[in-house]
């Protein structure tokens, strides 16, 4: 049977672009349909009933959804190219991190934008702290996988988001002199020609965080 | 080489919990350490320097945490009595299922003990609208997994310390009328031995939550 795969993605969610690296670096042709979130398509709401969220990767026909598992999926169903570590210890081990990534660093950082004054300032001290974890763990390494990109460098990848995020709001919370390691990685992946495929374009998200800057100020007035 | 096999745990946790039911499960022999988490041993915070928080299984003296990182570990390394399931999309949906868990439903109960009024109100509710989506995935199944216990089963056995926390702050959250199929389920689950092994004593879970009541009581005259 031939293999039908679809993503359902937005190109400005981090986690959608992990699905595409995955999809991209296992070499899996896929149909990708981009949902414009403030209305959106019924396929998405029957395809993703719970969380109503992307990326939603549908494979003939039976949605999987949570980017992560769907990573897990991918490497689990089409064997080839290995995301994921064989060693059961270094599976667990990327497991870890990524869990670390989403459960600690996210939600730290995503609150940034909205944030003032002090409770600004405490909450990028956390990040910070969060990072040099980070960094210590990819000291002497090339990617967090070891030697080539794996399964904890496509979770990790919305680190290259910070760096955008970062940015538009001023703060220098990733920066090549306060995590070299984690800064070399970041120029290191956005080397690679299927990682250069799925980056987040800059100025375009930048803008779009102006609009709903904008836009909340509006509201408030 | 013989295998060394450690747990870290602690009696009232629920995520302990979910490791000695897999370790049992799969007949692994362990070590049992229960650790006082007012007074951390060093071992812990050796094993576990970033989140220092049970459980935390060491083997051969390698440490793995996060209780369904450790749990797939163990399926992983140990290939006997499988507790994941074999088929990579149903592995998907009890991965996915079981962040749901982690991600909504337990964040939603935990807050409840130190909720009053209208957000209390809230929280419930919301609660059993996720309880609702649970009740409706486990329809016509006798477990989780199918027709034998399972990762999700593993995973969702904190709905059996929810019935505890729920009918100690006095609120009906999860009863045999709102929710027959978790009703039965939990009912189910706790006539197997090795679960009833890993149950969270009932009396002396609530004796504890009355002190932690008494002392908050205290610390805000």
């Amino acid at each position: 049977m031939a293999e039908e795969v679809k993503l359902f993605g937005m190109w400005a969610s981090p986690f959608s672009r992990r699905v595409e690296l995955a999809l991209k670096l296992k070499g899996i042709p896929y149909e990708y349909i981009e949902e414009d979130l403030s209305n959106k398509s019924p396929l998405l709401l029957k395809y993703n009933p719970i969380h109503k969220k992307v990326p939603v990767l549908v494979h003939n026909e039976k949605p999987v959804t949570e980017s992560l598992v769907i990573v897990e999926y991918l490497d689990e169903t089409w064997k080839n190219n290995p995301i994921l570590p064989q060693d059961p210890y270094e599976r667990a081990k990327a497991r870890f991190w990524a869990k670390f990534i989403d459960k600690k660093l996210l939600p730290t950082v995503s609150k940034l934008g909205h944030m003032a004054g002090k409770e600004k300032e405490e909450a990028i001290e956390e990040a910070q702290q969060q990072l040099k974890i980070m960094e210590d763990e990819l000291k002497g390494m090339q990617f967090f996988a070891g030697q080539r990109i794996g399964y904890l460098d496509i979770a990790a990848n919305v680190l290259i988001w910070f760096r955008i995020v970062g940015e538009f709001i001023g703060e220098t919370i990733l920066t090549a002199e306060k995590f070299p390691f984690i800064w070399e990685w970041i120029e290191k992946l956005m080397e690679i020609d299927v990682v250069k495929e799925c980056l987040i374009p800059k100025e375009r998200y930048q803008d779009l965080m102006q609009l709903n800057r904008n836009a909340s100020k509006h509201a408030s007035n």
